[in-house]
């Protein structure tokens, strides 16, 4: 196939690499001019995605912040192939998906909401690669005129595991973003509030795994995910609430000296836990 | 040396059996008797530790909860060796130090509180390795008789350093304490009780890793963590007390839909995290 990319970050860059290495032909774009150059110079990519390739793209990945993704789609209605794929890559999906969806249709190409479920607490081409997919979920959030065409699913799902890609899952915007919220959106506003005590500082040899995990992603992108946060308010002040409240019974408990209690409550998320690993 | 270790769990037969790489003679004791002969049968430990026997051992580790490391030491003042090192290994010091500094000093042996800062979600020998320490650091909280005696400290230290720690931290319980309550204890309580969300069961697919680091120690061992928790009231609930004001002070700004001040909290955690990592 003929893949086109755009943006050529952690996330495009990833998605460049690995098409080249399954065999696709690649053709990218990236606002900055050295980072496009720095991909042709390491054969990342083929050549340029300009409004007139973008006409010979069986697929076209978009990978950039959801508010540039709406904009960059709004502005090459045109200029997409009939019949193929449009495929965004952003963390959240009903914001993009209901501004494009229906002008999509209208515009007779397939716009198919995705979010690839893997990244690093790093960002930019330099430290994209190859294998940042191998084995991961990817999430697609198809319109229905997708939805019930299997033929259609099967080579979207074929499309990703060729890709490297472990698992397609297949579900609505609205149930993405509930689950984003919580296992992802809440990680990385918790790893950033944790790094925020004044412990912090004198943690050096005191520290084990578990800290490592909790403070990791705190090192993020504060553009990017300001506007994912912003776009998904609603589930995410849901789960920060739930949080809060969990801690402060824990906090209760452990104020109170109540032994029996705090042993519940532990018992209780290991007990979640194993039911969550088992499911 | 001859190294007695009480309790062959997971931090006891690690240390087993990263002594008895080292060259040292190892005699091991266990409630149960299983546990014992199990760690006879895969020559982890030497020979029994038993009233007698403790008293060749010039260095003695008990690995066991707080209060029955704190029980052990009462019942055995008279057999350990003169002269010789015992050391335990909980998760916290001020309540096992306070309870025995006084009465080794008396009885005529040195002991050291320890921290060995390693671990894993699981539990008991079978998953104790000799390798479970390599390039972790050990905190130790000498009494003052023994901080001002450098000798002893290098003795301290190079005995740690030949089992494979990468460093030894010398501070006092208090500050032991106060330290761990952020970088250990707050870690198990959040990662508990973020799996607590009714979203954790359909997670499936929708996780990366931000996900599993953030609930991997929910799977703990709650009467152990009940009681370091309980022994470490004080400064654990200082901790959660910090991290709910930090969290309520995010969702405040999510609700609000403030994107600056949002960016602004997001940029400075970044910001302590880059800090506190070059520091």
């Amino acid at each position: 196939l003929t893949v086109g990319i755009v943006g050529l970050g952690l996330i495009g860059g990833s998605f460049a690499k690995s098409a080249k290495e399954f065999g696709h032909t690649v053709l990218g774009f990236d606002l900055s001019e050295q980072t496009y150059l720095e991909a042709k110079l390491f054969s990342t990519v083929d050549g340029v995605l300009d409004n007139a390739s973008l006409g010979k793209c069986e697929v076209v990945l978009i990978a950039l912040y959801p508010s540039a993704a709406v904009r960059y789609i709004q502005e090459h209605l045109a200029y997409f192939k009939k019949g193929g794929f449009v495929i965004d890559c952003c963390g959240i999906k009903r914001v993009v998906c209901d501004a494009v969806q229906s002008i999509a249709d209208e515009n007779g190409f397939m716009f198919i909401g995705g979010h690839p479920m893997a990244g690093t607490q790093f960002t930019g081409f330099k430290h994209s690669r190859s294998t940042l997919f191998k084995n991961a979920p990817i999430i697609l959030t198809p319109p229905d005129s997708v939805s019930s065409d299997i033929l259609m699913l099967e080579r979207l799902k074929q499309f990703f595991i060729g890709l490297g890609f472990g698992s397609v899952i297949f579900t609505s915007p609205s149930e993405h973003d509930k689950m984003i919220a919580y296992t992802s959106q809440l990680a990385h506003i918790l790893s950033s509030a944790y790094i925020k005590s004044p412990s912090a500082m004198g943690h050096k040899g005191f520290s084990a795994g578990s800290y490592k995990d909790m403070t990791r992603v705190a090192r993020l992108n504060e553009d990017m995910w300001t506007e994912l946060f912003m776009d998904n308010r609603d589930y995410l002040s849901a789960e920060l609430g739930i949080l809060i409240d969990n801690l402060t019974e824990y906090k209760s408990v452990v104020d109170s000296g109540d032994k029996a209690a705090l042993h519940t409550l532990l018992r209780e998320g290991k007990e979640i836990k194993e039911r969550v690993e088992r499911s």
